[in-house]
Parts: C-alpha cells; structure tokens; sequence
C-alpha cells in the first residue's frame, strides 16, 4: 500500500454539509441507497494524511473472472460455485452454477475469503496447518484447495474460490482459470 | 408446477449402490464437491408418484438479468448491487456494483427474496402492509422497493433485487430491467 | 441435470404484468403466501434457454421416507430423529422422535444435507476426511453416519438423515431404511 | 400443570453408575445418540418433590395434525409449510409443501412459536399488539394469522402454525385443521 | 418414557376455544405472558394415545443443585459457573459465580447440553471421540469433562454442566455435587 | 464510578510472568478454567491511573433477587421466568419458572439488559419510544414492562427482567420485589 | 469514484507465483497473518482497467477522530462509545469509553455503518423513515441520531458513531466532534 | 476478587426511585444512552454484602496499550490490527492497522478473549491443547499465539490480541509491547 497520497486539495466533507445536500434530494419512495451528492458550498478540508488509497477488482473485472472460471469448469463437465471477495472481505461476485451442491456457496466464500486473507492458494495455506493447526478456526474461512489470490505489486487485493468439483485440486484449477483471465 | 410427470423408467438410487462409486472415485486433495458418479449396476426403481419438478433459471441467464440491471443503474449513474434468488430462496448471482454502500448487499438480497416469495414487485407488496403490517418480521425479508419477480406461467422461479440507488423506484426500475433482459 | 429443455411455449412473467394480478386478489389479513396468480393478459415471453429444471421429492414421498426411518428405528426402540433435505439444501420434513434427544434434531438435518451434497451415505463421507480434513469445516455438515443420499439417475436430489440411536451405524441403517420406502 | 406427582420410589440416577453403562455399551461407529442404559446397581433416590411432568404431543399425533393441515390446503389448492411446536419452544414436525415459497417454512415455525407461548390463535395475538406493540420484538415470535394453540385441560402443550396461503385467515383455516385432527 | 398414558378424560382444547378465554382476560400492558386460562365450554375431546409425559426438575430443585455445585467449588477456592439444563435442551438455570471467567458461562450450558443429550458425564464422553471424533461437531455440544447427567429410571431429564475450574475433573466434582444434591 | 483509586502498590501482571506460572500448574484433564496463579517473581508495575473499579452484585445477591421475584410470582400463581443482568450486559442468575412459556426466557433477559442500559424500569422506557421510536432497535433490548434497574449511589449495576405473566405490569411488579430483595 | 486509473505498468500477480514467495517465507509458530511478500518473478500483468481505487481514512487518522468524540462527551460528563466505520462496513476503530451503557457498543457501530451508507447524519436519516419506514430494517442499521459521515470530494468513506448519552442530539454532537479533529 | 467491601453507607437505588429521576430528564431526540440519574429522595439502602467490586483498563489505558501494540508492528513493517478485551469479555478497544487482513479482527478480538479467559498467553494456551484439545470449541475462543493477559495482583482484568503479522510468535511480541505500556 505505497500508493502516492493524494494532493492536498482533497477535501473531507463533514456531515453537516453533506447533510443539507442529502436532506433536499430525496423524492419518491426511498430505498437502500448510497447517494454521492453535490458538495455544499463550505466544506473543512482535511488534511491529506488522514488518507490512504486501496486498489480493487472492479465488477466487470470481477464478473469476467468468475465466469472464466466456471467455463473452464464447464468444458471438464464439473457443476461448481464461484466467489470473488476483495481484501476487506466483502464479497464482490458470486455465480452458483447449474446443478452445484448446496454446500458449494459458502464454501467458495470462504476460499476466497481464506486466499485473500493470506495471499496464497488454499492448497498451500493447508499446508500450514501443519505448524499452526488452529489457523483453521478463525472464522470466515476454509482450508481446502480451491482458493486463489489476486495481488496488484505483491499487495492482496482479492480472492477467487470455487467448490464442487470431486477433488480440491480440480477448484483450484478452475478458480486459476478465473485468475489468469485478469491477467489479458 | 402442473408439469408433467416424468415417465416410470425414472429410477431413485438409493445410497449403498451409490456409496460404492463415489469411494472409487476420489484421488488428489478432496474438496466441496458433488460428484455425480455413474449409476452402480442395480438401484431400486423409484415409483414416478414420488418425484415433481421445478423450473430454475440457469446461471448464464440469471447473470445476464443481473448484468442488465447493473447495466441500467450505470446509464443513471447509480452505484448498485444487484442479487437474483431462486424460488427455494438459494442466491445464484450477486454482483456488488462499484461504489455501492455497504448495506446494499444484503438488502438486494432481501428484496430478490421477497419478491419471489409473493410473486411480485416489492413496491407492490409494501402496501400489503397495510393491511398485515407484521409481514415484515418474516426473517429474510426487506419490504422496499428494488425487487421484481420472474414467473414461468405464473409460478414464479425466482427474483431480482436492487438496492443503492436514491429511491426505491430507481432501484426497481433496473431490476425490472434485469427481468426484462430474460425476456429476449 | 441433462433433462430435456421445456418447450417454447414456455412464458416468463415479468414482474409488472404479475403485480397487477396479485394487488387485486388479496382480501382479509394477509399472511406469509405464495400466491400464484392468474397470468396477465399481456407478458414477455422467455426464450426456453433461460430455464433449466430439478427433481425435488413431494412432500408426500418425503413423509413416507421419514416415516419409515421412523417406523425402523422403533422396531429396534431406539429414540430418534430424522429429516429429509432436498439439492437445494432446504429441510423437506422433519420428525423429532419421542424421546429423542435435544441434540438430534440439527444432527439429522445436517446429516441429511451433507449425503445430499456429495451424494454419499454420511458413513462413506467420513472416510473422506482422510485425504481432506477440513471437508467437515463446511457450514451445515456433519460428518458422523446417519445420512443416506437419494438420486436420480445419478443425479442426487435428496438426503434423509437420522440422529439419535447408539451408533452411526443404527442410525444409517434406519436411514436407508427410508430410501428404501421411496423405491417402492 | 396440576398433574400428581410420581409416587416415592421414582428414583434419579446420579452420573457415576449412568457413565458405567454408558461407557460399557458402545460399539462400532458412534453417532448422535442418546442411549437409555440399564440402570447401574446403586443409585442415589431422588426425593419425588424434586421432580415435575409436562405433556407433549407424540410424534405420531403431531404428524397427523400436520398432515391434516396439509390436506386441508391441498383441497383449496394452496401451497403451505405447516410446523408443530411444542411447549418447551422445540419443532417436532415440519412439512414443507410442494410449491410453497421459500418465507413459508420460518414463518410457518415461528407462528406455531407464537401460539404456544401465549395459548391463543395468532390471528387474536395480532390484536394484543394495540396494546403492546413491542410483544412482536420477543425472538422467535410471528404475530400473523396461522398459528393455532393446542392445550391439554388449559394447559397449552404445542403450536401448529402454517405459512405460504395468500391470507392469514386461509393459513389458520389450515392450522385449524390441523388441531381438530387431535380431537379424533 | 415408559409412563403410563393419562386417562381418557384427557382433553385437548383445540385454538378456538382457547381464543375466546384468552381475549377476554387481558388488561393493563401486556408482556411475554403465557397465560393458562379457564378452559372454555365446549372443547374437543382428545384421545388419549395422542399424548406422552416427560419428566423435568422443578425449578426449585435446579437451583439447589446448581448453588450446590457453587459451594462444593467455593470451598475449594475455584470460580466457575453451572448451569441446569433439561432434556429438551432448554436452559432451566444458571449461576455464574464471582470471578468465573467470561468463557465459563456458555461453557457450562454446553457440558449440561452435552451431558443430558448422551446420558453421561462428559468426561466419559470425550473418550466417544476416540471412534467417531465428529461428534464434537454436533451444534451446542463441548466435549470437556464439567457435564453431568441426571437421570430418572434411566431416562436422561438433566445434566449439569461447570466451567472455569483449572481441570475438567474439578468442574465434573462440583457438577456431582450438584447432582448428588437432588438424591436428598 | 466516582470511587477512589486503588493505591499505587498496584501491579498488573504482564503476560511473560504470568505464563510461566500457568505452565506449571496444570494437571489432569483441561477444562475451561481461568486460574488465578500465584505472582510470578518479577511483574511491571502498572501506574494506579490505568485502573478503574466497577460494582457487582454477588451471585448470591443476585440470586436471591431472582428467587424473590419467583416467589412473587408463585405467590399471585403467575408462571414466569427471571433473568438478572449486570451493567456488562452479562447474565448472571437465570431461573426458568416451571410452567413459563418458551418464549420467557430470553425474554426476561433482554428486559434485565434494557433496564440495566438506561437505569431505568422497561414500563418508564416504552415511553420513550414517542420521541425515539428506534431505541426498540438496538440489539439485546425488549420495550416491555418487565424490567428493573438496580442502582448504586446513580450508577446502574443490574437489571432485574421477569417474564411470562400476563400482562408488563404483573411481570414488573415481580421485577421490583427482585430488587426489594436486595435493600433488606 | 472518479479518481484516475493507475498507470499500465500495473502488476496483477496470479496464485500460483505469489504461492511460491508464501511457501518460503513462513518459520515458527503461524498466526493470522496477511504476509506482502516479494514479488515472484514472472507474473502476469493485469490490464490497468480490471482495477478502481477507494479511499479510506488511516487508523491513525480514525482513532484520532474517536478519541476527540470522546474527548467532547467527557467535557460533558457523558459516558459513551464511539466506533468508525469504512464504506466497505468495516470498522476500523472502537473506544468503549469508561462507564458506558452495555448497548452503546453496538449502536455506536450501526450509528456509524448507517451513516456511510447514506452518507448523511443519522439525525437527518430519522426524517426519511417517513417516506421509506422500512429503511430501518436493513441489517446492520440504527436509525437514531448519534452518527455523522465523512467523505472526500463528496463520495463517502466513513461514518462516526457514537451512542451512551442521554439523546441522540448530544450523541450526533460528539460524533461531528470527532468528523471536525479530521480537518485539521 | 479480595477487594475490601464497600463501607456499609453504600445504596443501592430501587427501580421506583431511579424511573421518576429518569422520566423527569429526557428531552430532545432521545437515543442508546444511559444516563446516570441524582438520586432520588429516599431508596432503599442495600446490605453490603450484595456488592463486590471488580477492576478494569480505563479506555485511555487500553488506547495507550493498543497504540504501542500498532506502533510496535509498523516497526517491523507488520500490519497487524490489534484488540482490548476486558475480563467480562467485551472487547473495550480495536485498532485496525492500515493493510491488515480482514481475518485479522476477529482474530485479534478472540485471542484478547482467550488470554484473558485463562490468564495466560496464548502461545502457552496452545500447549494445553495436547491435554485438553476441545478446549478450542469453546465459542468465543481462538488458540493462536498473538494473545497476551494483563493482571491485578495476579487476577486477570484484561488481554491483549494482536493479528496479521505473518506468524503468531511475532503477533505476540507486538502484544505484549502493548502491555509494557501499561507498567510504565
């Protein structure tokens, strides 16, 4: 996260201008919204070491990837689920392909979870079990192959699961398969 | 679900005939997986009487409903998530659009689930209310609107639920556009 | 899933042709429905390719199978608990036994779905932890006997699971017992 | 819950001699059970003030009534879940419906909760509300029509709350039904 | 539960009758109630075979033997908490003692849980693991010694469970002591 | 929390020290303790400013609280359950009356939470909710009469919650004799 | 979100080479690490418009905003806890400060996660449950007053929350002390 | 717990006395606050012997430790976040370092819970494992090293989890220099 800071003339809204803005666009029935509104007119700027940038898949890059996993999947007849979570642990895409088992979504969550959090494949991560057994407990993940990690410059920024195939080994070449199509 | 019976050869395997292939056919790093074995050579023959069928959206098709949603809230300049849920209430897609609030995730979700619940737009159902207004402690449920239905011959196979944007109706209005992409 | 695609004839609905119907049938104090309205006159029709199909036990066949684990177990005056999970993950019917003990009733559920998810009698599924441990790290499984998959041609569409009786053996034993009611 | 107490002689096994059998008994592969060893040769006699008795429905009895609620909306052609609860707050049957919508089997649960926690038909529940709203905030509740008490000589003893019709009045008629099935 | 069924004069009132007694008697803020009310005129008779009995500790003597298993560890100088749990799982009491541990409080109701659900002091039941080491998985359960049963003729209706001593063998002397004080 | 300042001979334990006399004291089967070991050799001294004290009932305080409000209820034949809480939000004392509803234990418990989080009885609290209806809304709390505050010179050390009778006032009224109990 | 695409050179590393570098670099005891290591030596390059970049404050800068939130409700003699909360949902800080209410805990972090969702005061967000009430029902929301956002350029990138004192005017009071400390 | 008692002038208000103080000083928009009341005219005086007194980190104390926890870990180029719990188990301060893993904040919250649970390190409470391994099921709890108690005269009052760096030797070092900054 080496990211340039940004320039000094980013502002931080505070809330009370932001507010007047928010307070005067809202018409119609209302909903779960994130709306991004003008800026009011006085706003303190704040100092730009209060910020950092971080980088993410955007969900077109996210949603190519998981197809290309599920197609690559598809072509050796295999009915999986596909995740992508980005470095805060969000969920970003899922696909539940045709036929895949009940038990294939929130496993593919959570191998993507568990790449991420690592940055490493979930069938190297099994290996470390060896030495800290109990890494296995923390919640939100799983230690089984077919986890992938996405990194931009050595940072994690996102991890592809997939669950279904008969073997971890065959998940994770799938979840690869999605990895690589962010690479062209 | 008036769809015909499937003819008598249909045949039920029971579980120790098909123990027997999936102990053969597991090699490497196991996973989630749901294999589907080969038949073992003699499985009991179920009566068709005890099987029904139901109609599901295919992942190819519910992610090109979920892509046009996201597609329509970008022409507006609206950060959205989009989710489409089966009629068992199972997510097949989500897709967390970029720059869409935290809170938009789970409540496209809810939507997608109310509004294949009843069979109808959540703007349509917020006024059912009205008149039973504790429908909304129903876990699972988000009575605003963003959700539409997808029915085949009335019986409805799954929703699409939006949520992000600044009102309800926006939200509805791309999902109807999701359901509207399945329509072509 | 390789069943035949539905005919072209086949209509999705879209959501504001259904919401017309469904504001005008409700009367009296609403509750948690799925109605299935009438078609409106005028809906877009969905291309068949959008549509895939599932073979999901009745309710009735469900019953009989739960039944006959029942029926079994008590043959032998074990105290049980049994429940039948469809593919899709979701609890079928469930038959808290007299007697059965507090912790048998989310130990059947869990039983069932995991036979269901890898098509497998829970017994055989133990054995896979050999190679792959962490399997039973999987939200909603256990792995203990007692599970027995129900299959079509293949493909699995259901998991009966008992919990209760001294050893996982008994229990699997009056799991089969109530596949074995299905193909009769 | 005025029944007589047990006579004298009832005696409670301390855990010492219990463990003795239990750790005798068991073979093979263990499951979920809960096994009802001999008793061992020297146990400590509980005083009978010590002990109380509650009634319950047997799973046979709470099967019927769930069955009966089932045929009750089948022959209305409504797709409902129905569920039986008893007075300690534990399901005992569930039937989930052909067709019924995914929102039915929680609701279906909790309104079952709902009228064995206050001996009442949901439907009157609902109108306490005017007085004290804030009676739907109790975990595990559902104030809608559909759930209808069961009670042995005013003493309520189970729940059956039924879920998925498109009016609370209809799913109450179901649940009824179900209730006048215990009757016979 | 090899109690004698209840005479024929049993009856079970079915929701209606119910309803009426319980709008009546209704005034002033209304709370979590569960009013036992008159029973009303005319009621459906139930037969009898539709009902079963179960045993329970009254709440009395629940609590003294959780204060005994309190000052059997006060005398040695160890904070712990114990909790009473009945054969439906349900949690009857719970001390938690001064200084115990923020851990030991769900600790104890899950050895209780754990102790009631196989009829046996949990020291005896890690040793189960040995065979079938997924039994430690069943939701609500810990496999720790500090749980013991109470039975009555063999029929489990209790366990007590303690935690927070330096050693399982200490919690399970203070949960028999706890058990031992229901013998007098 | 105005009370004065322990004195400056205070000494906080560091881990290191600690741990070797942890790793000494161990024998036996583990459970889940929290020992208070002998101070190791050489601990840092804390600076006193870095403490504060808070105020506790007893678990003999607050059960004799909670068997008086018990003992309340018996005595007007009301069949609740009471649960007292300290100013953590830990449960202390829970005693489940016989004969309570389901629904009445965690009921009483969030009743003692919601009292003990604004020192003040639930029946005064459901006023408030005309001004802030959303206070309703934050996890762990119930707005029904039912619940009492305890108070140290001002400060809030416990809440005293009962549920089950029919009506907040009767629930309350239990509530208060709990805490009577503990001025005598 | 319109913050200027990262430059070409843009590296996106792919599992299997980031796998390597993990595999070397991990000795003793693992933990819950997130390791960065060094780049492998031939990784795929991303292109650049797979990837969008987001602002977040530092910890530094939020936990200076929290304990300025704290600082103004000491000034007041009020007890209370502050927590921020990132527009991914995250919180990155929380103060419980001395003396605060059980619930505030919580609330402070709703408080917060609502205000970044709609980037606008909770006080302000109150007024749209006129139009949309069941706004509040989205999970992990409080609409009360207490809450205030912040963001850069008018996009939104963490909410203040604050809860404990005695109205959510004061509440939101300390929480906009806190957005104030950033921009300076 | 050997804390001198309270001198007997100690009060202990009764719910009455506190509710009209209570009513009397609520205006405005209320919220999640709980106010410390004047005492009302005439309480009740509790016996003493119903209190006993516990230590705790003031907020400013554990902000101090979690900074010098942060601080330590940014030397070495670790990004880790880092947790105060308290003996009552509420977690009083995080700190989410810039870049640390989403799995790092529940992680360093339950490694704070378990070293203050047993009043040791977790490093050494990953030892006990070999005696007791079901010790890890505890919920709540997570056996990694990275955890660190802090003591009063040998009785803990608090434990400090650190996580994200890349093992858990490492993880504990950043929180034990945590808990160097309270002795200073």
């Amino acid at each position: 996260m080496k990211h340039a800071k940004k320039p000094l003339r980013t502002r931080v809204l505070i809330g009370a201008g932001v507010a007047a803005a928010v307070a005067a666009g809202t018409a119609g029935v209302l909903s779960a919204n994130a709306t991004e509104t003008e800026p009011a007119a006085a706003v303190t700027e704040a100092a730009a070491e209060n910020l950092r940038e971080t980088s993410h898949l955007t969900v077109d890059a996210a949603t190519k990837a998981a197809q290309a996993a599920l197609d690559a999947a598809e072509k050796e007849n295999q009915r999986i689920t596909v995740a992508v979570v980005d470095r805060n642990g969000n969920t970003i895409v899922t696909l539940r392909g045709d036929g895949a088992g009940p038990q294939s979504y929130e496993s593919a969550e959570r191998k993507a979870y568990t790449a991420v959090s690592w940055n490493a494949p979930t069938s190297e991560l099994v290996k470390r079990l060896e030495q800290a057994p109990n890494l296995k407990d923390i919640p939100g993940t799983l230690f089984l192959g077919g986890g992938a990690p996405v990194a931009e410059e050595g940072t994690p920024i996102a991890g592809i699961g997939v669950a279904g195939a008969p073997s971890g080994e065959l998940d994770e070449k799938f979840a690869k398969a999605g990895v690589a199509a962010l690479g062209q």
